[in-house]
């Protein structure tokens, strides 16, 4: 019930075109999916594959087991409301085992997932010199129709076609038919330094459903301005790896800070205050349990 | 083999008296734990269940499933070379969920566990107005023996005493009975806000076990002063969780600017770039994989 | 929906005093579920603490983590329509830890649970010479109110008074206070070898929720004999660990005629064919999703 | 230590050549490993991925996270000392996804590990019109490399050649081939229902590794006569599922038992008595442990 308003939501704010795409961003764990959702301003979490797999500092290549990143994606959306948007790769198989993983995945409170026509296993779309090998549009709109089959989450179809290097005509090919195949929006994801390509892609779009961009090499852009230079297309925008890096780069600090100053006196005030940590953990909401219930 | 001698050598460690403790720092995930790794300086991880608990944005009061602290616990070996020593709250039960427990962890290639004589289920040492009620002094050492029958880690021995308000007398009371059913180590918890009680602890200690401390509420000394202070009785310090709360500050702060400038442009050059991420997921050894076997 | 009409069947079936009260069996695996499911005459699963660690080869003394109670419960409702009741043990701490862990089992398709009153860590009930305090009755009110508080779950409420020796006295008056909690129905659990002592407890209870037996010590009495002897009071029987039995011994007696014979024919007409295997694993349905979406 | 000894022992049983081959059971959980090693005459277990997806009741087609067999397999080597052979599949992706996972598995006790030369996602061996399409040699030979560089354990390359209708000569020619990349024995399987194919095999196969069967639909002969008719070529004869086929039967007799009594006092006799499951569950052990450490 719940779960099925968070999708209708999420389904309308993508079709919205107020001139502000959606923002997903992206979240590695529950923290940084409820530190996502306390910043006013951002639409939905991005379960995403990438950051999961930084986050146990393997590679992006189908390494770690796909119920380590449901589970992680169940845990996200039992502490924060924001729509969860899963990140479901390649579907961890073929279209059989995309019918089977994606009502976990509703079952896991999430409003949309996304898949990519990407043969498996994947490798990850912005590594230098990644293989990026696609799988047959029919075999791919097989997937998108057993995951519309299987579950009233948004289908959000990715292409990387643009990252394959098949050019634009091919990447439009694909969009309209995994339209066809029923997918809700189209991801069109881009490994370009510049805004050029998806921009072109987004112009020549002839499709009616809202496309997904995620812009982590190409920064450029303000959302209002994607919104403006695509006429609307662009429902959503995914910042795919943001917290994580955040997050790097401050421990580094941090741990170098500590050695450099051979003890913790100097971070005590760069780094949030332990009470923050037990706010986050949702101790107001346990010393109430505890009021209530401990006896 | 390579786990016998990660242990050897930590033990070696904690008793080396040289001027200059070992220093663990808390880990939530494998990257954090790699981070803490690759940081000249320190020589252990502590896997730390209030870290662990926070990356779930949930209470450290045994909320989360014991075995998710397990399998993080083993994927940090599994990605970095520091001897890792785990926390293990209450044991997760009594004397025999312990012993049925600890084995687990050596297989998981951890070098040490750390048991507390808190009541099951644990409440935050450091929570304000938290539950911290001690089991009997006997009870603990069934634990403890139970541990130490059951593995060949150190096991450290926390005695939450002074936490609890039980006073000095009481503290090295029951660090000299943990010693004498088995203990490697003592753990003496202090939530003071200054070092005062634990220097007072120390210096009475008559113990000659290698005492261990974690001095997140008590963060003034540097970690030299501290060897001097107690005449290098403590043998281990435990940074508790200031990378947990350097990640939360700074995924807040680029979070916020994100908002603030309506786009992602903005916070490229506060964080790590997108390669650095790469490198942490191993990616050197997994192009020198392909580069050997896909064919 | 489909979860709340569960939940709302359940709670009728076990008040409808209709001469037969509702038959639970419990299962240890999907398998184990789907065959329960599949035969004809049961109104629900048992989702069992005991038949789990006995098919982990663990004693049913809370040395399992819970998750992996709550994932093969989650997978058991994935494969079959039967409500599930889930044995939750002690709740796995306190009223708090109960509060966090209830949703999760709603989360997972789960129909009604069980929890008893026993001190954490459990020991099993019909274990010769097992541990068994309970908690004091405040306090376990506490854990029935934080449930009932959490979920929309039928809330069993089970009492080892009887299996603790505190006589049926206490077992009613504990009985009364945990329906006074919220109790939807209690348990009232015996390990006589004859059903003396449960009848009288039954026949004395002066409650109108519906009681639920575990006749494993005392298999005398036929369903409609249990339902009449207690004035239909009894509304729910569990069959706690027969499926695991069956199991047992008929898997012994394969692997002891496999070695006697020195070869697997002999066996062959006495197992299930492997035909049977793929049916069960749901082979026809994926045929189903192999000719819609294979391409 | 304990692990290398264990392989060890294998390699040699397997390479024996006395008469008779070395013979592994399937288990699907640790209940049955431990029942096999009880049973005296067996030499392994054999973590299958087809009885543990037939557990799960879902079909054997990668539809089961990784993981899920990982943690199963762990904990069957946690109750029982037969070395174990596990199931890996195809290897969960390709030779790096093998690189990943194989380590995994040594850290978790086993002594062995099987890769099958079928593309991923799987599909059942024996599964009447199953999808069986293999990998070329070469990239089959770098998945062996793969293996045997990231681990110790005796790594058996399973060709499905004849299974997917290429020919004697065709499995030969990959039998050989994934020898010379470092296969320590080759795995022939075939759905004939007669020997005949097999042993037509064996007695061609001009290779020193070991022979791996497993003759599940072809039993007619006896462990002896295998060793017989292939001149002591088949090292190891593999029983793929027939504890869980022994357990489907054995409980759907049960419960319709029950169903048709009415009653669980029919079935008493029929079944392992609870003092049994008990046993397996190590109460022996946990009552010396109560003893020893509980205070």
């Amino acid at each position: 019930m719940a779960a099925r308003a968070k999708i209708n939501a999420l389904r309308a704010r993508l079709s919205a075109r107020t001139g502000k795409p959606a923002i997903a961003v992206a979240a590695h764990n529950p923290l940084s999916a409820k530190l996502v959702a306390q910043t006013y301003g951002f639409d939905a979490i991005w379960a995403s594959g990438f950051e999961l797999s930084a986050s146990y500092a393997v590679p992006d290549a189908s390494v770690l087991s796909p119920n380590i990143h449901l589970e992680m994606t169940r845990a996200m959306a039992e502490v924060q409301d924001l729509p969860i948007i899963a990140d479901l790769d390649t579907g961890f198989g073929n279209a059989i085992n995309v019918a089977y993983t994606v009502p976990r995945y509703e079952a896991a409170d999430v409003a949309a997932i996304v898949l990519e026509d990407k043969t498996f296993p994947k490798d990850s779309s912005l590594r230098p010199g990644g293989r990026q090998l696609l799988v047959s549009t029919e075999e791919f709109q097989g997937k998108i129709a057993a995951a519309k089959a299987s579950c009233s989450m948004l289908v959000i179809a990715r292409t990387e076609a643009l990252i394959a290097g098949l050019g634009q005509e091919e990447a439009i090919r694909r969009g309209i038919t995994y339209v066809e195949a029923g997918a809700d929006a189209i991801l069109i994801h881009s490994k370009q330094k510049t805004p050029d390509e998806i921009l072109s892609f987004c112009q020549a779009w002839p499709g009616t459903v809202p496309l997904v961009i995620v812009p982590t090499s190409y920064p450029q852009l303000s959302f209002d301005e994607i919104a403006k230079l695509t006429d609307n297309k662009v429902g959503l925008v995914i910042c795919g790896n943001h917290a994580i890096r955040a997050a790097v780069s401050a421990m580094q600090r941090t741990l170098a800070q500590i050695v450099e100053e051979n003890g913790i006196a100097g971070v005590e005030g760069e780094i949030a205050p332990v009470s923050d940590i037990f706010e986050l953990q949702g101790d107001a909401a346990m010393r109430e349990l505890e009021r209530k219930f401990l006896r």
